[in-house]
């Protein structure tokens, strides 16, 4: 059975409480919940992991090595400066990455335009809400 | 039964036979064939438009008002400068845009690193070569 | 009798349907009526142009040459990076060109501020709506 | 009757005197005479305010709250950075401000291509000669 | 008995009537008679100086060499490009200057996040409406 | 009674050991008394956390939803890049943060002029030493 | 018996025609007919092909696979944004692509410093005027 | 006898009061006698106006054509952004315009190496202390 | 005896495991034994302190005032925004860091060009792999 | 009989023994004498000078006064920044210069895109390896 | 007897036969013979030296600690990015030099609007054409 | 036994005469000799040489390949220009080049913090004084 690990960064444990108009009113839990189930439905075990520390999600990632058959990360705010997460992504190939967002950053404020992980990531999905979570496990599937 | 615009830009007719370490080697009709096929599968008709010219992208997109239930957008290098195909994605609002890349753009030259369309689209999925058409297929089906 | 060409980029057909709280409701066809009649008035024959395609509007700019007294020229979002349309306006010195903008450029997103095409105009007239080419007929007939 | 008032920034009273291959011959008196004229004759009268005090233009402005029914402005250089004009401007709403310049800007040195008080503005006319004033009469008469 | 200067450059005559979302609406008279009382209550006194001319303020700043104790400056738009004034700021050391401005310009458009007087003012206090020149003088005081 | 959180991020633990010449000899802890004894003679409780940890201020950040009727935030240099900050701050509206420095960071190197979280503060109060959290009570107290 | 493909991009069936004191007098026709004169004089075949349409531009150097032994592309002003038609380069490798330019754009304007074709292409000729092309045919037959 | 103004910008009058480090203690009243009398010994007179309004600055500039045979200018801060006293200067042509700094401007703050009005003059003398007014009298009398 | 810190930055455990055409193949552990070994035989006593967290380093950093006798910091990529462990080195000033990388950060990516802590480190040294720790003692060492 | 100047500049003695990969495996000496070969057959005079000094280079500029018929100049890195040798060209106006580079500059570093001599350089010929100095011959052979 | 060094760089040995619009017609040795003759007028030996060598001109600044009392220097294009040449007048403080340029280097290209050795210079003088060699020793002797 | 080149660029024969704050009292022949020294005592034989001529540092450059083991490379201010020293080491590899500087160039003026030379060399180290040369050596005998 496939394992993946999604890893969830700063401020994301506030989703459905806070700014539900970006990104929207139902809570992490609940999302967790969803993302967990329709995973089992497809097969795969999904771990759910959020930190606000940089450190910890090193950590997280610099664990995945020879444990997860593939990532799922939304790294919050240190998308666009954590190059320290940039270099444990690198550190943990082949293990894939996949990036999400679940707002449209490219239509916010120009700080969230530049992503410095991307390319140390597979690829990227962004702007669905919930659903980059799950879109990104099919993408991990179709692998 | 919902129908939606798979659109092409430029240079996307050569895949297959252009820059195989970046595309792949299936070519763009293989290509097309499995999409329609998986929408089809999907109970989605896909029509699929390919064309170099910025005009006649801009044309198709005027025309998905009433016709499209939503539109999968790979506008190839114009993604990078063509201000005017962004406009015509504003102009037919609400019909939602996917924009999908086959590569990781992040990972290739600096240019490529932005998207002039981006802001007015729902959402981005990019890297997952010919997947990233079919998980935009299931990114409309669950809005 | 003066003849003037009203030139009309991308995007411009869709004025009326599109982006209502920046164009205003009233149709495309309907500006152009207001024009002609406006022109005819004056003593003017106007001939209107639209086109969505780059090429075709650098064809209709080289054919002005012996034809039209002034242009009158919106190119949509090709006025912020088709070098190759204000080459083509160089190429027919000396029939003069008014750039015109229905909303405030100034106003708007970052990248509508610069004009790639303003040096080789005579002047600009932004912000006035429908009644930019009104005004542009003003100016040409004041030359 | 409508009263308009047309504010004409620094070095402005030396057209005529100054530069003649950019601004003409005709001295800055002449215009202003042939402006009011043709206001006149459209039926609406026009003061003119002239000054190099950025402080007195501000002041001017201020006073035009309940008193003018429009104004036409150059600002001459103190377009490309007095934002304390831009929030003069501001600071006046609804009261109808159009930008005007004798030359076209666009095809000046680099720093004439911006203007810090557009975005303020209703709309702008650029590269008519004296007819800039004129122009953006119609202009506010067609509002 | 302590003697401060309060010195209010552009547009700053106009809060109470312009831009009532951004700066409330209290009348800029109304404001300086609560300035004043809070001080009288605090055994100062303050001088309440406005102009929109940058040569005036600089006037008034040489002017509080040996006759003021302190000085708040809320230099409006001057704040993002007076240079000028940042010399008179200069040129009085050490006559102690803060730096006022009612709205959070860090929250509004891109040019009035920079200030050229900051480097010489002891310090800043920005966004709590009239209160910080309740606060200037607090921060005086404690001095 | 009122409780405000005092927020301070990393090396302000240094404050009287660190850079005196900059920060002054007081230490942090006999600052931190003079503070708490301020605030209580006002009526208002202050509790002080300081970490030299992102993850650790983002969560406390977080805690202070329905816990602090305001938030004194000094970032320390986290002020100068953690997007994740401003994030976490946005996500506890309407809790107003008061974001301080007890330098004048604008006199200091380029870097520290620009602050990524004053966006989302109600105001900024800086340069006055250890008053600027004494000045950041009694803007709470005014609002 | 060799052939090449000579690509002529927007406006250069103006030369001739257009900015004499830049391009020269001699007409677009007349230097084709000198080109293809050399070319048979060399033993090669040119076939000359002229556009102002980015997307015609591109489905011929398309077409260029297999069909041409080298291409000559003057692609006038798409030369300083035109990615789609570098991405159409790229996927017809191997053919040699020179890039030509009739003026020396280095000592003038100074967006046609930049050449986003370039680094797809084998070499640049620049400044020689109508010789330009003869030098890429001297210089395709010495590869 | 040739008739020379020495025009002085903002805080020019604080020179011997302000920043003696950079400016010396000599008065600006007494280097004014220094310059007047080393003038009146080489046969010219000098007057000196000195202002700290841009717009008196520039009202002074437009007095100078048919009144004096050249202009020394020291325009202080306004050196770097008053884009309306270059224009003056322009509007005053063929008056001989000399820039002149008592420090040497491009040993100090980044903000003043750029001179706005420096190519608008014949040419600069900096960072001789008073005697860069001394020697532009010289350099009047070599023209 | 002599005592150093070494201490590494993110990722800096997973040498070896990681990257190892950048980095090479012996393990971080065996690398520390190597250098504390090399220390030893120099009379010198390391203790080695590897972190993933920013706090946790800039925490460590504190304690050294009094403790060691000298700093070797490969800070990994938190070299390249890490504001607040610049602030860190310097609050502990008279305690000299050397700053160290074992790869050349000059022929890598761009972001990696830039150091933000150097400026208050003593020297730096880099691109030996595991001998710019041995080369970093011996530069304590020579001090 | 037409007498020519070959220039190179550093680094140009290197070639056939420096990075083959990118100049290809024949000495320079062997180049020299295949240069020299075929000018001979043209009926021309080569003179070839190499020195890896900026002034020798320009003193050798100021010797084709009146000595050469034109000039081949490959200034190698100097090309990216000798504006010395910039203004040597412009010095001996009219000797036309041609600028050559043997590897396509603009599929390398970034800082090999920008040529600081092009402006006063009649073209460039760029890619072609040793043939362009052969092209570059008959270039100045077609002037 | 006071004595100074003349210090001309790249190219101005073709002063008089190169560019005259620019630097006049009168030739480098008359100048110098002009220069040397008004300074044994005024009591001081002027030493001219003259190289298109940067390392010659390096060279001879640091001959000047101890034999020259002042340097007048025209780096001439070395002055935009010569770092060395900065270095070399720091090297020999307390040396005074001089920077002077022929031309009003503000009103040519872009490129030369920057000083790089301004900052190690007394002051600078330029515009007005031989006669800032003049200006520039009676400069010195003001000293 | 091996030998090392010791290279020094411009100005570096200034040491102990120059600026004796950044790079001490000891003069630049007593550095030398005590490198030689040190070197001798491990059996290493150093050459040293010093040139202020780019072109003769890139000459001793070329003849490095077969003669020295390894070059400890000082390139003074050339070090932040000058491309033509870079392709000089690029053309000896694999010759392994050191970049030292003994001045912590990072916490000096901007223009130092960059080199471009550094991608070309095996490491770099700064900071030390003239101890950077033997730490070099010690880089050397370790590699």
């Amino acid at each position: 059975m496939k394992k993946y690990l999604m890893l969830l960064g700063p401020n994301l444990n506030m989703v459905g409480i806070r700014e539900k108009s970006i990104y929207g009113a139902q809570t992490a839990e609940s999302i967790n919940d969803d993302v967990k189930r329709y995973a089992s439905d497809r097969g795969v075990e999904v771990e759910i992991f959020q930190s606000n520390s940089e450190g910890a999600l090193i950590d997280k990632i610099h664990s995945s090595l020879g444990t997860y058959d593939g990532v799922i990360i939304n790294a919050g705010a240190y998308t666009h400066y954590s190059y320290a997460i940039r270099d444990a992504i690198a550190a943990v190939k082949p293990v894939p990455f996949i990036e999400v967002h679940m707002s449209n950053i490219h239509s916010r404020e120009e700080f969230r335009h530049n992503s410095v992980i991307a390319a140390e990531c597979v690829g990227q999905i962004a702007g669905f809400g919930k659903n980059v979570y799950i879109l990104a496990i099919e993408a991990l599937l179709m692998m």
